[in-house]
């Protein structure tokens, strides 16, 4: 069996995710999935970095399967890039060593999320932009930024309640960049919670838009109480930006 | 009455052009139209600087209209920006002189084409790009364009058959940049025909690929005959850029 490393980027806008389901064919994984196994005519599994959620985008998302197969992987790329809807690239795909496994090999990932802070939408990024038209502090959020910096036990940052395995990630860095009426939340860690990125984003941006102290973010921390952080912010400003091995 | 100069972006991906129609009410004028005839209470005809393609888009259109209203300018700015879906953007709106008129005061135009020359397609900004995956010589497109520069009768290059007016325009610039796998066309000049910017990129597409020659395309122009030039560029690539008075 050979193993493959494949990496793409997608638009996630009309898809329910990566992760494969049972009653919908309308997931990246699924997409991928149900492409490689016509192309090599034998059924293939993939795996992701990790999943993303409904609506979500990436612009590097990594996978791997194995396979058999006398095809090159030039070859086997330029077949899956023919199957492709126009909101799904395949960017490279190269033989890997057996060992590789896209999400048990990452070693840490980069999350971009964009807010359109402005009364007037940006018609042509729309659908990758949080659009909210308040005043936010940028000083305010980026000093409760710093609050998450390092490694936490992050229960309070997910939304999946019956997660049995360790919630405790580090988080690199929240970076906050105001681009004109934009502003980009770049967040670097070792891996991350379901929903853990919409969540902190949602809940600087309360801190930003003054109905939350840094003080109430940095008990809500503490607390590893879901209820005591902010909402999750919407899927449509999320992109999966780096993973890394 | 009161005279109002309109600016706006649009994402023409899913209307029938700029141009209201007797049949649809799916245009951008229509779209504007009769947002503006509720708030003001009156029906309200607008006058862009001109037509856009049904897929083109803008971002920056100018609208004029005039109107009979005690709302300030703001205010009804900020109606409008309430009854527009998010794939129109009302920038600014102000009271404008008398004889201001949107498309018999523009004096000039830039228009962006855009191409992406790659087997892969770029996921977020698809329905912008036209996408080719040939070799373009670079060169020659950009000796080519310069044919254009200057006053010339576009015949040639315009999909209106009938057209009785006079088809002499001046073209003052067409720069091609190429940013990665990006080719940019960026076209100014004084007015433009019915396609001609989309019938003078696909011409030049025609010239990078080897299947015209400059000298083809000077004839062409001198001809002042449609089926001398090449192909009308997709329309999903051509944005207007610039309108100026």
């Amino acid at each position: 069996m050979r193993n493959f490393m494949l990496t793409l980027s997608y638009d996630g806008s009309r898809y329910h995710g990566w992760q494969r389901q049972g009653n919908t064919e309308n997931t990246i994984q699924q997409r991928l999935e149900s492409a490689l196994s016509r192309l090599l005519s034998q059924p293939v599994e993939i795996s992701g970095s990790g999943r993303t959620d409904a609506g979500a985008h990436a612009k590097m998302q990594v996978a791997s399967f194995k396979a058999d197969t006398a095809l090159t992987a030039d070859e086997i790329l330029a077949g899956l890039r023919a199957l492709m809807p126009e909101d799904i690239a395949a960017h490279s795909l190269t033989d890997a060593p057996p060992r590789f496994h896209a999400r048990l090999s990452c070693t840490g990932k980069t999350y971009v999320y964009r807010v359109q802070n402005s009364p007037v939408p940006n018609v042509f990024e729309r659908k990758y932009m949080y659009r909210i038209d308040e005043e936010l502090d940028l000083e305010k959020m980026r000093s409760a930024a710093k609050l998450l910096f390092g490694e936490h036990d992050f229960s309070a940052f997910c939304s999946n309640k019956r997660m049995k395995k360790s919630a405790v990630r580090r988080v690199d860095e929240i970076r906050i960049d105001s681009l004109g009426s934009e502003l980009r939340f770049t967040v670097s860690g070792n891996g991350f919670l379901y929903n853990m990125v919409r969540i902190i984003v949602g809940s600087l941006l309360e801190v930003g838009a003054q109905r939350m102290t840094q003080e109430a973010l940095a008990a809500a921390l503490k607390s590893k109480k879901r209820e005591n952080a902010g909402p999750a912010a919407p899927a449509c400003g999320l992109c999966l930006y780096e993973v890394r091995y």
